[in-house]
């Protein structure tokens, strides 16, 4: 038997094609094929062979790609773009439509990579969007991918990060209210997420992170004028945090001044209070170039920043920026996660 | 009697000292030297004139400057940077102190400022910064700048609102805790300052501006999964502004991408529902080039986007830029406001 040329010393990362009612597909495919993907690794694509060779043939999309077995994964031994077939779709996805069978499409994905993640067949996963509602109606009572992927993956707790340039920010309260992330937002609850954020990103960034918590309140609280939680959940948390657990954070600072500091080297990483606050940051120092990061799972899956986009479905004008950006990024968390070992 | 030569045809800014004890005096004096303000206006420093001399010796700042009367001021024939003395330091200020004194002389280069403007004799206020624990040893009541100069002027409103270059940002509520904040934003209140807003910005932009709201929940409340606030009071609001009072306003959209959408020119002007909504954005798009401008008073005023920063008062190392920026703009939107009446 003769073997094909390989790339074993490249990680290999799973791309899922998200809702393929949406622009999933169409910036997967484009993704794969771009050229700094395939220096850096050897991705593998994983949803609906079918339904991506007729999207890619309606797009004109000239990249070729071929399916491959899990065996072939696990061998190491490709360099073209390959397709692992979920075989999950009976009948062609409508752009732009919630559907059941577009749900159905996307868990698939999502479940099939996960499980090729944790048998070691694959080193990271990198996620294209999903559609909410279509996943309610395949069935689905997850919210979104954090919590799937959390419960596939069997992990006691996950943590939303957000990858843009060389800052981090996660988030201490993400899907709710902002009345109910101000109750969320114990002491408890921050020393556990600050532990378990500095624990991975030890392993992804290989030192000591350098961690700066914002405020809930304006000015921080400005001294109790504006708020007690500062003073109340905020400081103590981060005092035991390094009184205890020997992390390096500090803060609460004034939040609207904290992100452009960190960003410009000050920290590596900022722990936000509620989602628009460090969801605003972010986007705003780097829209597009910001990759979603999960910690806390036991394998790695980065994700783009971005919705489905419904509306230009099946227009071929999606830009994939973001999505090469992920699985980059994917690609530079495991050779990290490895050598940090 | 010779006059001097004179510049009648430029607007004439006056530039409070703010706290002598910060890096007010210095940003101040180097600002009205700046090529680019002396080019567009006739600056006009407001505050005590043997202080100003002194820490201008002491920091080794070159530009020469002499004290003006009322009278001159009125006339509009002077070129150089001048001062009108308010007499109000007996002793020299403490650089990096809170003192009583260094209080007393911030609120009367305000209050002297502002009397300059309301009769006419300046066209416009551009504010250094001041220290809110100084002003209170004064016996001032106000929290800030901006609860003054609202009462000094008989105002029955005003908004806090930054300029970042072409897109202005306001704020429904301001300094107060995050849960007050979320009470306090009521269709009442949320009408009243578009209202206020919509009318400023056409004074100071000439024509209709088109304002977008921010939601208050995440995703701005994803159909009301993440809260109520924006189907009870905001959009409710926006519907009575648009139908009632002739305002192009929409929204409300998630905060998280709706500033970088104003930002690319989708929009003139955002509303944020709280401090750090808007103050994150305008601080990530355009640190140090914002400019605080107060909306709803009889007079023009801009503010520098910082602190008295005691850590480095005396030191001549301050960045006058945020100053010079507050200055041109407070040139330009009496420019504007005067074509526009």
């Amino acid at each position: 038997m003769t073997r094909a040329p390989g790339s074993p010393d490249k990680p290999r990362v799973g791309i899922t094609i998200g809702d393929p009612s949406g622009i999933g597909p169409e910036i997967v495919l484009k993704a794969a094929a771009d050229e700094s993907v395939r220096e850096s690794c050897s991705p593998v694509i994983i949803g609906d062979f079918a339904e991506l060779r007729r999207q890619s043939n309606l797009l004109g999309l000239t990249a070729d790609f071929r399916s491959i077995t899990e065996s072939e994964i696990a061998s190491k031994h490709f360099t073209e773009p390959v397709v692992f077939d979920t075989n999950s779709m009976n009948t062609p996805a409508k752009w732009g439509e919630v559907s059941a069978a577009s749900g159905r499409a996307s868990i698939s994905a999502i479940e099939t990579c996960t499980k090729l993640c944790l048998t070691g067949k694959l080193d990271a996963m990198a996620t294209a969007p999903i559609n909410k509602e279509s996943i309610k109606l395949a069935g689905s009572s997850f919210p979104g991918h954090t919590e799937m992927l959390t419960s596939l993956c069997g992990a006691p707790q996950s943590l939303m990060c957000f990858f843009a340039g060389d800052l981090k920010v996660f988030l201490f309260t993400v899907h709710t209210s902002l009345s109910n992330a101000i109750t969320d937002l114990t002491r408890d609850k921050i020393v556990s997420i600050l532990t378990l954020a500095d624990r991975e990103l030890r392993r992804f960034g290989g030192s000591k992170p350098r961690i700066a918590v914002a405020g809930l309140n304006p000015h921080a609280g400005e001294h109790g004028l504006f708020g007690l939680e500062e003073t109340n959940e905020i400081a103590p948390a981060i005092e035991e945090c390094r009184a205890t657990h020997d992390i390096d954070v500090s803060g609460p600072f004034p939040a609207d001044t904290l992100f452009v500091r960190a960003w410009r080297g000050e920290f590596d990483a900022v722990a936000a209070c509620y989602h628009d606050q460090g969801l605003i940051a972010v986007k705003c120092l780097a829209f597009g170039r910001a990759v979603n990061v999960t910690l806390g799972l036991p394998i790695i899956r980065t994700s783009v920043d971005h919705g489905t986009a419904f509306d230009i479905a099946g227009r071929g004008i999606a830009d994939h920026q973001s999505m090469v950006e992920a699985i980059l990024l994917a690609t530079r968390l495991f050779r990290k996660a490895s050598s940090s070992r």
